[in-house]
């Protein structure tokens, strides 16, 4: 399923390419980087904290095991500079039409506003949706995000719906 | 995954018990009727056409066949009374969580309010999600089913996030 994707894809920001590639297990160490520096995740309790390395490799390994679900992440001289995981979700709604899910979009911050996430969600849309044959994405941003929903909204996203969530 | 769960479950409602078990194909036309009964899904497409049924089919077939999703019907005296769908989605945000994403809970229309979509949805929070080893369950709903974002919050759910649509 995700292996029909095109992989490793090189996309144009503003301020130079980057590479979209699958995330690695080498890469675990960035990605928790990339999430505990996200004020909204670390309050989550996404800090970092080592005692959580093996629960983040072992949400790495699923998603690598499973064909509907991909981590991908955007490289640049070899540093990990953004993450995003995609999902296919199959489904009986909107006439049986399969949808891409997008989760833990992040970009490093010192990169923000350089049409790197803007790239990277619009090679969502124009490319790995169509090969996958979804007719659909979907995606939440928690509602304190103000400068995502611009940024989604930007992209052609609406803010159709409430998305709600339940800690069990 | 899905497997894992122990299906058939008996729920009781305030009229009455319901069957909780897994989708099988005999079940599609119900499951086209009651999404078609839905009139922001008519307004969507979902108008039940004879011409979309193999869409219809092969949506569902495709949930079957995947380990992580399961399309649940509740059925009370041999009729398809309700649907909902569980996703299990791996990730690494939330210290490596796995959700469950439920989507197209529906209720048969002369049965809402008795009870049966709220004994179904906690089904879900405490029986399935735990033995699926999910901590957080997500859902969103349309921004204009304001009865439904009620039943949502009476159950606990947090109206935390905005959910996006982009159609492709």
């Amino acid at each position: 399923m995700l292996n029909d994707l095109e992989l490793p894809v090189m996309l144009s920001a503003r301020d130079g390419e980057f590479l979209v590639r699958p995330a690695v297990e080498h890469d675990l160490d960035a990605l928790i980087e990339l999430i505990a520096n996200d004020p909204i995740s670390a309050a989550r309790g996404d800090t970092a904290d080592p005692a959580d390395r093996a629960a983040y490799a072992r949400g790495l390994a699923e998603v690598q095991a499973d064909p509907r679900n991909v981590q991908l992440v955007a490289e640049r001289d070899g540093a990990v500079i953004g993450t995003l995981q995609l999902t296919v979700l199959p489904g009986i709604s909107r006439q049986g039409a399969s949808r891409v899910q997008v989760e833990a979009v992040r970009v490093r911050d010192d990169l923000r506003s350089s049409g790197i996430g803007r790239a990277f969600l619009r090679w969502v849309a124009e490319d790995a949706a169509p090969s996958l044959g979804a007719s659909l994405i979907q995606l939440t941003s928690d509602a304190s995000r103000t400068g995502a929903h611009r940024f989604y909204e930007r992209l052609g996203y609406a803010a159709s719906h409430v998305g709600y969530k339940l800690s069990v």
